[in-house]
């Protein structure tokens, strides 16, 4: 691995260390479940800035244990796997989504503004290298258990989204023709593809691709075609 | 793997027996370099109704050549590697782009119509399993050589639906203001999407999937948006 790919990685991790409020389900616990989910975010934290230096294959639970400071077996007691350290980013990505929801039911700026805000923010971690969105979907294909915990995440996402569009149909702002529950996961495979195809050719930067794949997605729902707005 | 895994396995490599023109380029080589190319399709076939009878990852080289019925040190002819056999997939689908561009010059039907055929063609194959789906594309993350190796197809089929959308353009059938190279990347990326989200969820069946991508996407690319046909 690389210097710059190296320091690509560090700045995930703190970008993580910044974004508590990805998290927010942390604020309501017991101290006792705190402390739980604060160890397992720590977990996760020195997991990915392991897989940043020495590449995911090549480390171990052990490695991630050491590094948090806390005893082998703890790390079971988080992770079905080292593949499962992976399955927090997927509940980091529905953070975002629900933010959305939150922004949008606030109704303090348009739909169309919040899902292109979210999809420039869903971007953002796998964004920043084309290994780590690699190892990402590496590890979601190559083992069931992960499929099936990041599945529950992703189903999640879907209801947000179908309720984001939901709530713009209501507003006129998107068709209400349109079946929601459909343009969820359209719109979960665009940005699933976009990251893909990214992390497959590196260019354009991710965020410039999004941009796009955003104009399109609402060219294609929108309730009244922006033909004279382009 | 499962009986009817297994079988879906099969006629897979049967629909690949039986669309010899997918890969045309055969029908204009000299007689040495038409049995080079049948071998390395021999070998592909082979490849693909092992890695369905015990999972590519407990296949080996040899095996191969063993069905295939060749030397070992003939596969390395061939492909870099077990993985590179994969990348046969990919010339199979740019094949299929290939054929859609032939049409659409051909004129003898709408660009929307051959597009929406295309995206049916594109899933046939993955469609048939999600574990081949995942194969496909766990293998091309895998190795670089193998990226690169598809990574040349795919940006020949994006040259190819570039070259598709200029002429829907040309006909008034794609809004003229639009960037054909976007799209292409946009259309890639849908598919992509689509292919590796039905391969996680398993529903619905890929096609009905295909169709709602085409539908949406179609609306986002529209000349005159088609609020009065749907």
């Amino acid at each position: 691995m690389s210097i710059s790919q190296k320091k690509e990685f560090e700045e995930i991790v703190r970008a993580l260390t910044e974004e508590e409020e990805d998290l927010p389900h942390l604020k309501n616990l017991s101290r006792r479940d705190r402390k739980a989910a604060e160890t397992r975010l720590r977990l996760f934290r020195s997991a990915l800035q392991l897989f940043a230096e020495r590449g995911f294959p090549n480390v171990t639970v052990e490695d991630i244990t050491e590094a948090a400071d806390v005893g082998k077996g703890t790390f079971f007691n988080y992770f079905g796997s080292k593949d499962h350290v992976l399955g927090v980013m997927a509940e980091i990505q529905i953070g975002k989504v629900r933010e959305a929801l939150a922004q949008v039911e606030a109704g303090k700026d348009l739909v169309r503004s919040i899902l292109h805000r979210l999809l420039q923010r869903l971007s953002e971690e796998p964004g920043r290298s084309p290994d780590l969105a690699r190892a990402l979907v590496t590890s979601l294909l190559a083992s069931k258990d992960v499929r099936e915990l990041v599945d529950g995440h992703m189903a999640q996402g879907r209801h947000f989204l179908a309720r984001i569009f939901e709530i713009g149909q209501e507003r006129g702002e998107v068709d209400p023709n349109l079946n929601t529950a459909h343009l969820s996961r359209l719109l979960q495979q665009s940005v699933l593809g976009g990251i893909l195809l990214w992390s497959l050719m590196g260019e354009p930067k991710l965020k410039a691709a999004m941009d796009q794949t955003f104009q399109q997605f609402w060219r294609g729902l929108a309730a009244t075609p922006p033909e004279s707005k382009r």
